[in-house]
């Protein structure tokens, strides 16, 4: 099957340049730019007066963050011109190790989007960190073989590597030894720590929050990943990256992207779109998110509208606002006029499903589960900070006579941290200050990096009832008041992941939100995120663990009570 | 162990910057760039002045033209500031098939040049070439698992690639399936035929001598190796390359050179400091013939002076004339001062050894062998052109009472092409004009692309003289006059290379070109280049192969007589 894409403005992305020309896609692979005509082709198009642009690239993508199944970020990804990423599954890895990479490869299999996989680097991610899962290095080796797995994630564990933690030069090694990319992550790591870290082979970096962070990183020869995300963007700080040399060696990437800002923002379209709106050259912008996005990640013949290339095609109505008409992915339209055609779900081994679909290993909870037995009355209060990851510890005199220490009239809520991957009936208890609910409770089980069950609540009666239905629902959010369910969103795959579409996702999300601000949450505070790293203990100062308080500066559990 | 590089001027090919900085090497690798000092380092070297600047890669060369084994070859470019090349030892598999690729790898086992290797396509290049060995896909398989064997070579055969010839695709598939590097050579190929060629995922091409040539070329995706070498020199017409965009999409490599030009003209740094000569920028090209080079035959941590890249670095008196004081190989010291320092020669299996030096499968030859039995009076004669590879058919009034036709008044001296690998006893017999011979016979076991054995004579006596005599040697180089060897240069080695060093070598070949010059020769003749393009059947328009003349333009056997 051939198709002509013919009197198309085509971008090429080794000389930067346009040339008014046609281009001949034969099966999933162009093979000929230049003088066809529709006697070359079994169906032409007519581009006249349109771009004809590679595909877009992200090259480091969560895609658990989206909410969405890898079918479900397609549907709205794709529309916005991104027809490949490259996806670190570090979240469904935490829950269900192995099987769940094996899972998102499945999920991922044959949709039109190309989702290309780094291994999760650091399963878990701390000591401290009660997962579902231990990922070694040899259980990544196996991995390695599937034609998609191209390299291992963000390498988290800086002092690991530096300072030679076996299981981390164990991972390092293999992926080295295979010539697959490894992917760093070392935030503000500088000077010879950062030389001793890349030293080891590490290719990229996508938490540079300052030019010179990022000057100093593409001098040492890493590739800076660029990052606009949801919860994280760099882009504003970044700009200069589009100039040379430093465009050179810059690519384009999302991390963590809401279905909400993929949907009314988009994606790495959004990223160009903006960078042109503040005066960059847009087709220096659309290389980096392109062809130097396949090489920064070693992926041949992907990112050129040239011979031999992969025919991932966007057929674009204007250049500087990426306004994306039609889309080829592997040279079949699966988008025209800005809508994506249905496609067939991947099928998905049932024991895969069932597993990812059953998550949560928890006894049902009740009230004792929640008390918290006085041993002083001053206690260490985790004090979040408004949108910052980062919390601080307050010492507060708690009063266990009245709601066994809550008292909403001083913000003091209570936290629970409850193991949920293996029934060990783990659970961390505390306070938490600074986000304000005044009535119910809210749970989570999205809470990085292990994903247990988090809940915060004005009263234990609301909090067991949240936590209940997060262990009925095999993981969601739920937010609770007068021990009714006032709004919920299931994300029963690993408790991290919908199978609903971006707009469904996006809507329940809203209105979740709204009733959490509803029941008191601060306007300044965004408690689904709050509640996501609250129990994260590689960020300051203090955080809950299953196992209780760590702090984090000390590197060790503390008691709550002072 | 680690060494300090200390206050150098650094060259950066990530930023085309120099930086006055310090580098560190630990064993073979820089483990950083930056604030270091003595305390860091077992041995410190004040480089102040001088720059220190990545080891140069040629990115295409065939080693055997040299006629200096690998060992020979790095004494002499490795002063030069080549510390890898990538070479295709297309040769020597002529004449000695997959045993002599492993005596090309044994044989550059741990010396002090990189040396990877890209496997011959095209062995033989035509069904008219007698050579020693065929090489099929499933024979170039086993080759791959070698960890310098990096790609496949110059796939020369251009129209089997476009008409789906079998066997040329076995190799394509099996290469493009490894994610190995195809290297490509498609003269003057353009436009349709152009993308259909590179669609099959052929990376580069050495064979551009136009700008318009390159630049289609690199709009197509394609890398060019821009070829400055002893016979084709492409330098002067493709200076533009170094200009932006397309610098970004060309690398450097010499392709054949011969001892006496690496000698006095350089390598490499050659064509570095040429290019810096006509106004070009050195970092560019630096960057072009480091880095780039690289990430053309996807060779990770080679090419820069950055954490985790390969200590191979020069450290310059002066930039734009790329004057080479010292050159560290691997993080060793192998060049002082301009001066190499001793080596072992790598260990090689007495089996493939003796199978390399005793290519010659040829019985003593008599003066029967060389009679041409005549069937009529007018025959075909190849006709050389001065400093061309082309020759032409001229039709000749042969007087076969005198000399057997032979007759140097018009200068019509007898060839014979005599196959040498497998003593099937067939010999191509006929006459050649323009070589100016007046007396005496030349023979030589350099013939692209089989290397069988090539005479010249201007009489039968002393042509098997010569013939025999390269049967004794193993091959090489030979000069008679009346029944005297006057000149030889033994090439015992697959009748291609030496093992002497490249003065002894280059001397020799001196000696030996005046000889052939003393015999008669055209001053406007390179003799032995001539002879070794006479039998290759690839170029019009008349060829003499083992089998009789080849009308090339009817890829045909046609009869010396008319």
């Amino acid at each position: 099957m051939r198709t002509l894409l013919k009197n198309g403005y085509v971008i090429n992305v080794f000389t930067d340049e346009i040339e008014k020309t046609n281009v001949l896609i034969e099966d999933d692979k162009i093979i000929g730019v230049g003088e066809y005509t529709e006697d070359d082709a079994d169906v032409t198009e007519d581009v006249s007066g349109k771009y004809v642009c590679p595909g877009f690239i992200d090259g480091h993508i969560h895609i658990e963050s989206t909410m969405l199944l890898p079918s479900g970020l397609a549907s709205v990804c794709v529309p916005h011109g991104t027809t490949s990423v490259i996806a670190d599954p570090h979240e469904i890895a935490n829950v269900c190790g192995v099987d769940g990479i094996k899972f998102m490869l499945e999920a991922s299999e044959g949709i039109p989007l190309g989702v290309y996989i780094v291994l999760p680097s650091c399963v878990p991610a701390t000591p401290f960190d009660e997962s579902g899962a231990v990922l070694k290095a040899e259980d990544l080796e196996r991995l390695y073989k599937h034609e998609r797995v191209i390299g291992l994630g963000e390498m988290m564990n800086y002092p690991g590597v530096i300072h030679g933690d076996v299981d981390v030069h164990a991972k390092l090694s293999s992926a080295f030894s295979k010539n697959k990319v490894i992917n760093g992550h070392a935030p503000l790591l500088t000077g010879k720590d950062l030389d001793k870290y890349i030293s080891y082979g590490i290719n990229d970096d996508h938490e540079c929050s300052s030019i010179a962070e990022a000057k100093e990183r593409i001098k040492k020869g890493q590739w800076i990943m660029l990052r606009e995300g949801t919860a994280a963007k760099n882009l504003a700080d970044l700009l200069d990256l589009f100039e040379e040399p430093y465009n050179r060696r810059t690519i384009l990437v999302t991390d963590d992207r809401h279905p909400a800002d993929l949907i009314e923002e988009g994606h790495i379209d959004n990223i160009i779109r903006t960078a042109a709106a503040n005066g960059k050259n847009v087709l220096t912008a659309i290389r980096m998110a392109t062809i130097q996005a396949a090489q920064c990640m070693r992926l041949q013949y992907l990112g050129a509208i040239a011979p031999g290339y992969k025919a991932d095609v966007l057929v674009l109505d204007e250049l500087d606002t990426v306004k994306v008409k039609d889309v080829f992915k592997s040279g079949k339209k699966v988008v025209e006029n800005g809508k994506i055609k249905e496609f067939s779900p991947p099928k998905i081994a049932t024991r895969l499903l069932n597993k990812v679909k059953s998550s949560f290993k928890l006894k049902v909870l009740t009230k004792d589960d929640f008390f918290i037995k006085p041993e002083s009355q001053l206690c260490r209060v985790i004090e979040v900070i408004p949108n910052q990851i980062l919390t601080n510890e307050v010492i507060r005199k708690i009063d266990f006579e009245k709601k066994n220490g809550i008292d909403t009239d001083v913000d003091t809520l209570k936290l629970a941290v409850i193991e949920r991957h293996n029934n060990t009936g783990h659970i961390g208890l505390g306070y938490v200050t600074g986000i304000g609910l005044k009535d119910g409770a809210i749970a989570s089980s999205v809470a990085h990096d292990s994903h247990n069950l988090i809940v915060v609540g004005a009263n234990d009666e609301d909090m067991v009832i949240a936590a209940n239905r997060i262990r009925e629902l095999g993981g969601g959010y739920v937010a609770v008041k007068n021990e009714q369910i006032i709004a919920e969103m299931p994300l029963p795959f690993g408790g991290l992941m919908s199978d609903l579409d971006a707009f469904k996702v996006s809507n329940i999300n809203k209105e979740l939100r709204d009733s959490l601000y509803n029941l008191g949450v601060s306007d300044d505070i965004d408690p689904l995120m709050t509640m996501a790293f609250v129990s994260l203990p590689v960020i300051p100062i203090v955080k809950m663990s299953t196992y209780g308080l760590i702090d984090v500066g000390k590197w060790q559990k503390v008691s709550l009570f002072v």
